[in-house]
């Protein structure tokens, strides 16, 4: 068999294992929509039926042979081409998964299933006895995934690893670190600051159906294509990348509560953005159509809901349609005030409703909580304890119940240890690329006002999108900014909207 | 091995392969209610994966073997055991499915995914030409289905068999022809009434939203687990079995025209019921957790739709509901008059809109023209013309457009030739079975007038639902009404109808 033989051989049945996971991302986007509640189980038997179809294909010995037949050719002579990426890539997830047997694969699917679903019924019931167990048996499931995996001194870094290719806590730590301080400070100043944002005018009523209709014009403002996905209503939001022409954002709605469903909204275009951006269409199922990092992803997302949807420039634009839209709720606001309230900083009990300073704490609180509990320092039970002790340590708050505590995110539940440091990671890489933007394209801000948010996706698509996982995320940033990841770019934008906002 | 250890094996792997199918019907489910336009190319590639692994997996010669091995044994000395019935009829699908290559099922898939799809779009539009080449190319490929398959004389037989076990075209038109001249001679007397009911009382505007309110009411009252199952929206109205706990059905509201929606919802919920009475905790994916036929699945749908729902006890009960929940909308319309109006008897356009007596001829004209497409005597492109032609020669009517002419009907883009006969043998198991229960139950409309439907429930579930495939249609229709099956319960309750309403 020649080279280029064995590179075709492996990219056809690395795109049916990729089928395979695409149809097992389509059953997880209904499971968190429209599955009744019965149906639990058997999605449970089908997700992991396809768990282990997928995980016995991919870890079959003549996968790991093409791997390398390709790797011992000149394919790969480019470490930029096409083949050298996708084996690079094939080979880091190849040995990881080579690492974990069926039966784990099998197990860590079907009780990812069972704890979404316990999760969803203790979240909703505030009933933390019923998750407990469910988690319980994940975090023995995950330490267990640790120990195949391997790791060096930390087994966190073993599941850290499959969101962040290449990060360790210890790396992630030394970022967090000064940030906290810098980030406990600015906070500090904040709070002592005489103004304070008019929170009232998010807290109006603010109907559903009029949400949505401003969520999807802000999505299709954006560059969604909602021929090629979907919106639709869940407990917590998420976007699920489900293949080529097909990728469906999620929200909620809280008539009470303007802010939360749609930044939610905007927050997950931006994951849709960046997979709609993909060279799927050509390479569907390899690495170069894949996205780097849960941190660059985040990167995506956090850039949209926060550089750009809070901007200025944007409500500029969308102020006008949406103070029409809900008649006579708003005709006494102020773009002002709209601005101040949606910008505003102070500690607050929800991770996904808070604001993009004090954000990182409740990042930081659960990259704490979730590798204490791995290390069996933190029991699953005295979860909620260690919760809203750090609540209040960190950001001064108390949980009046686990639902708004500990019950919150839907991570845990899925098996996701490891996965949040990459939303912080996402900031700072959010903020490093959107200072880039600013400068390759001019008067952003003068293109936002009018409507034009098509010029910033498009340099998105060109310098991040359409490269997939042909450039590591280290890679990536210094080929797109010039410089390594740097905490800088985002202290710098959350200090100026502090001046602005609070003059301090 | 012994023969348990084989029949266990046997059972196992036709368990893992019916878990396979049961994702092909989810995501089918999906492609009618919210897959987005451009996931059609990829989810017919996730598609044809599942079709191509499920028909490996069961046309593997290990599969043959251990079919055999339990057939030789002493498991299946009663013919109605578990091991038995499992194994008659898996015996039955292997050796169909041995007879079809990998490589046609795959192309039936895609082609019926991506034909479904231009199918939606030509009927929106009502452009025949869109849909022309899909339907000839499904022609195409079921001509090689049925060549595979193997036929005596007529190649629809081996097409009928895959949705009628055992039954062919001639003994359909054994039934066809003499219920045809009845229902014509029943036509004509009706035509003839000088009664005309007053269709006007279900034209008026029903909003949609209090539509759905009272479907799902219906839905509940018969019985339909909401929490194992869901109701949504489609252009044209299924229900999906997708697995235990997951039953969706899906219908269409029409808000100048009360019955569609209704009945639609009505009609699928008794497919619903079925389904959900069927004991697939206990035996998921083999044959006695499955439905008999598609007649026998029929006869649910429409004994719940026609014999009950269209029955003045069934109103009795449920229009004062109706009434209110449409307010003023119908606050001058008598329970008679609406009782007549949608008891009408009047040649139509639209089959799943015509009435019970009508709805037969609509039937017979497909029947006639599937089978000469399939012989090529009729071309896919004169298909609106032959429509047409026999519509008019029929039911004396005229199709506007090819929407309301020969694109009304997904089945033939979903590949499904040999399907439509059931629904008129639907109507006649229907209607025995209807007889039998009434003699069994006693006073049924008693029971409806004061909304009790479950004790009919219990019946169906008892004499039908909980057997799955163990007995064949012609066996459980002489099993439970002690008879076969014959045209005159139909016929009777059709002219009971025409007494009542047209006094003919």
């Amino acid at each position: 068999m020649t080279p280029s033989q064995a590179y075709e051989q492996l990219t056809a049945t690395i795109r049916d294992i990729s089928m395979l996971d695409s149809i097992g991302s389509f059953m997880s986007w209904d499971e968190h929509t429209y599955m009744p509640p019965k149906g639990t189980d058997h999605r449970a038997n089908q997700q992991t039926l396809i768990a282990r179809m997928s995980h016995e294909q991919f870890t079959s010995p003549r996968v790991g042979e093409l791997i390398q037949a390709v790797e011992q050719s000149d394919l790969i002579q480019d470490p930029e081409s096409d083949a050298a990426a996708n084996v690079r890539e094939l080979r880091r997830s190849y040995d990881r998964a080579r690492k974990l047997p069926t039966s784990l694969v099998e197990e860590l699917t079907r009780t990812a299933v069972m704890s979404q679903s316990a999760w969803a019924t203790a979240k909703g019931k505030s009933d933390y006895a019923t998750f407990e167990p469910w988690l319980d048996k994940t975090l023995q499931l995950k330490r267990q995934e640790a120990q195949c995996i391997g790791y060096q001194s930390n087994p966190y870094d073993a599941l850290l690893d499959a969101f962040e290719p290449g990060e360790t806590a210890a790396g992630i730590q030394q970022v967090f670190q000064p940030l906290r301080q810098r980030l406990v400070e600015l906070i500090g100043r904040i709070g002592n600051s005489a103004r304070t944002a008019p929170m009232e005018v998010l807290e109006r009523t603010f109907p559903a159906a009029i949400q949505e209709k401003l969520s999807r014009e802000a999505a299709a403002a954006s560059g969604f294509d909602f021929q090629a996905g979907r919106l639709d209503v869940t407990v917590h939001p998420f976007c699920q990348n489900i293949g080529p022409g097909d990728t469906r954002i999620t929200t909620r709605y809280d008539e009470h509560f303007f802010s939360d469903s749609f930044f939610s909204t905007i927050h997950e275009t931006g994951h849709a953005l960046y997979e709609q951006g993909l060279p799927k269409e050509k390479h569907f199922g390899l690495p170069i159509a894949e996205a780097v990092s849960l941190g660059i992803h985040e990167s995506q997302s956090r850039m949209w809901e926060n550089f750009v949807g809070r901007g200025g420039a944007f409500w500029k634009y969308f102020f006008p349609r949406t103070q029409q839209a809900f008649g006579d709720v708003m005709k006494d606001i102020s773009p002002d005030q709209w601005l101040f309230a949606i910008n505003d900083v102070r500690p607050s009990l929800i991770r996904t409703e808070s604001d993009e300073t004090t954000y990182n704490l409740h990042v930081m609180l659960r990259f704490e909580i979730e590798q204490a509990m791995l290390l069996d320092e933190i029991k699953a039970h005295d979860n909620p304890a260690a919760w809203n002790e750090r609540m209040k340590n960190y950001l001064g708050v108390s949980p009046p119940d686990d639902a708004q505590g500990c019950l919150q995110d839907i991570h845990w539940s899925m098996g996701a240890i490891g996965y949040f440091p990459t939303y912080s990671l996402g900031n700072l890489y959010a903020a490093q690329f959107f200072e880039q933007a600013r400068k390759d394209l001019g008067d952003l801000d003068g293109m936002f006002e009018k409507g034009e948010f098509l010029p910033l996706l498009g340099w998105l698509r060109e310098k991040i999108h359409i490269h997939g996982k042909r450039y590591t995320a280290k890679q990536l940033i210094k080929r797109v900014t010039g410089s390594e990841l740097s905490a800088e770019p985002l202290v710098r934008h959350l200090e100026k909207n502090a001046k602005a906002f609070y003059g301090v």
